[in-house]
């Protein structure tokens, strides 16, 4: 069962569109040095939307290699159709996931009722070699998948876990309360870590993971030890950065936190922009104030 | 500065729709007895929009008079209009009220600018005898009031207090990073009420408090002190039957389970329509479950 | 039955927010000599969230005295409760007003179930001593009452039409298709208007016919003579006028653009603000553009 | 330019989801012999979501093959990346697509700037070697392209078009207003396509038109002759079986109806699921109400 904390990667570009493999090669060298649990791949952060399959693929092998055997790497397979998720889950298998981390396909969003994502999750669970985790995201998908959705799904012992991004504490309390011990809940975000570990989460895929590592960990760590007051003040303390890596400034501003701490963010793919210059001096302010540069 | 567990009582209504008064100083005798640090009259579940101003007055001198001294009375004063709201505001307060739960004017949603509210608040704040909470309701109101709006209003000095019951337990976090150690936040509803309080909400205002005042207590007194499990232990138990009277079946629900469990609660006022039959069986079961028969 | 162009006014109020009488009798006389079917007092537009029943009582008897008697006169009475509305509008009845217009309960408006609604608006109907006109606002009242109902509704024999805001071509395409000759349906906003009428609308109740009465008659007179052509192009021609009296810069917008045409407009209630310099300078150029200065 | 009806039609798929070739060229042969202008390949209703590029690719090709030349044939391109976009427009413009209709990117939807998707469009436009048509899907992708936004394309001369799913009557008439006479904008469903016209629309792409064609085109036919009330009555007659095929049941309603009518229509790909029998029924009256059984 995957516990601990996660950083959903980017995918570095170059200034052509095409990935910056040896870019990622050094990012990955320092994330391995870090205490994460794991990275996750082809992600919302790593602009899954702009990636063809195949690119996926060979960005799990890569990731796998250069990245220390003790820590995970979790791979995002979420299609809109059952047979591709299918397909790219053993692809990505193949090629080093530990496990696979699927969106709900959301397009025909009037149409994905309880049974339609049942049968989805079900049949991509019976085929996918590795164990699949759910990934409720609806701030981009535009819909949520409520509770009672969650908790039946965690009933296939082939779906290990849940990253949630809805940030719904009271549907993060009731999945870990009916969902069984053995089904691991993650935050989808770093702005209710704490509270969402408080509740019974067995960790946390966070953006800010990517730039703040070693606080991110100590949420968990110092939670983990009963020293609450001092896992409450490093949650508070990140609220800020964390809200301009993701909900204020997105993939633009997580690839611009990299390149002003000198690791390589990179411009997203068309059509995101890169951040333009004076958010960019904001965001400089926001990171100076929690000592990232 | 207020703190703890409250209750935001239910109007009891004749058939006829008229107050029930001696049906309420008999409910008021019972949680006169309860834990609870005070009561809060037309509220949200007090169906507030469907009393008359001279109605809300006399309630809050009828609860006054028959609440335990050393408990608070809060008053739910917020109108549309600012001139309402402040008449409103004062009257209750010679009735009695320690302090007025002002939900923001929201019927010209697409007005209600961050400027416009402050100058709302601000004027209120300096005209009421007593202090304002701010009551934000994003569910009734359809509209959220930010962290950025909240934590501007909490620096005017008669504003000493928030009740969320938006749920975001981001939002709660940022506002108690931001709003300073005398601003009272509260978690508006009982299913996020633990993870508010780790967050450093002051306590809550929780319509299961009506029912289940002991339990909503043992949590605050259990985080208090310290023993976290078991907090969230009684937390997990009373989500299914929160949800029973509050985003499921709303003030019926409450009214109806009170009724069920031999107190008072009686009809609401038209155009809300008691809780039908079927669903009271249903209920039945669900109070069963937390031995509330 | 109704049918024609309505202006819903605006209600006058002093710099202390008080009634403005003298103000309302020269607007009323203009008014009067306008081509318009009829006036709507304490809807959205006269702020009816910001007045008290007393209130509206007399502005409904100052309309109908200062109004010629061939205009129809409407009140507006929508309260939450149901008892408050059937109160309000056999007040308005008393005073002179030819009909109702019931906007609906949503303050609980988890609760406000098709069944909930019905019996609401069926009991004021058959207490209502004038027909009543059901009011769907969706953008202020935070949800739409479907076709489904709406129809429903227009089966009762005191229940005559509807003003639906929505904008819902299809919607409004719906009800006409069934609801039956006998029941008006009136487009909310100028900006739909000639659609609706095409769909078979019996006419509109326009924020824009305050300001601008002749032109929205004379896409009503140019669409009933099959001028279709020149009916669209006075219907494009407004378009962007009536935003900036309603979705735009709302009642703020209306009562700025009055007073830059020598009407009365003055403030609106707090908490609403006049209309800011910058943006009345911005209204002008758009008034100048449609020869109203 | 590009006017009158358009089907957007659905892909059979086999029962193990392989594209029916066979059937498509059956249903070729229908549609071609029938007075519809053209046929849109790998739109939402031909589960373009659900097909890989090279899918779309030999859509396009047996499309062209099996349509009578005076027929257009339409291609969907939208995809997440501009590169991906532009790759398959190209595409499909040498498999004999005549033009391109292009769904904006959707899934980073806080990003979607008015900057972001004009440089997004423009990209596209400039690298298309056919036209690009605009398509605006609310419901689907979570958010709106608005007035301002759509105007602001329709200056490039190689987006000649927008099929508006929103059904927004005044979004369409403002885009009709200031875009220009040579930009053809198509109501995005049937039950709105009569206002449309009325207000400027250069025709429709419709669901509908897959199973009723000529009554499709007879609306069009009726409004450009003048014959209003004969257009309206044909308008309000296929209400109900356009909601069945559209808002209601989607495109397993849309493959079902055709299924009943002779037609193939099949099952979508999962996680899509076929009309569940008891709802075939309820479909099988409204067919039968206009006719079409």
């Amino acid at each position: 069962m995957l516990t601990g904390i996660y950083a959903p990667i980017p995918t570095p570009f170059a200034a052509d569109g095409e990935i910056g493999w040896e870019e990622l090669k050094k990012n990955l060298a320092w994330w391995g040095a870090t205490p994460l649990a794991g990275l996750v791949v082809a992600g919302t952060n790593g602009e899954a939307a702009y990636l063809e399959g195949a690119e996926k693929e060979r960005l799990v092998a890569c990731v796998r290699e250069g990245t220390p055997a003790e820590k995970k790497v979790v791979a995002g397979t979420g299609c809109e159709s059952t047979r591709e998720t299918i397909a790219l889950s053993r692809t990505v298998a193949k090629a080093g996931a530990d496990a696979v981390l699927v969106l709900n396909p959301y397009y025909f969003r009037g149409g994905m009722t309880k049974e339609v994502l049942q049968k989805h999750y079900f049949t991509v669970a019976e085929s996918s070699p590795v164990p699949v985790i759910i990934y409720n995201m609806p701030r981009n998908t535009g819909f949520n998948m409520d509770s009672d959705l969650l908790i039946s799904l965690s009933r296939h012992p082939n779906i290990t876990g849940l990253k949630d991004s809805s940030g719904n504490i009271v549907q993060i309390s009731e999945v870990v309360a009916q969902a069984g011990d053995s089904f691991a809940v993650f935050a989808g975000s770093a702005n209710f870590l704490l509270p969402s570990l408080l509740m019974g989460a067995a960790g946390g895929t966070l953006a800010l993971a990517n730039i703040m590592p070693r606080e991110c960990v100590k949420i968990y760590d110092l939670f983990k030890a009963g020293r609450l007051e001092e896992a409450r003040n490093v949650q508070l303390r990140v609220l800020e950065v964390n809200a301009a890596v993701t909900s204020r400034w997105g993939v633009p501003g997580l690839k611009a936190a990299l390149d002003l701490m000198g690791r390589y963010g990179g411009p997203p793919r068309s059509p995101l922009l890169p951040l333009p210059a004076g958010l960019r001096e904001e965001l400089k302010k926001i990171l100076a104030g929690v000592d990232l540069l």
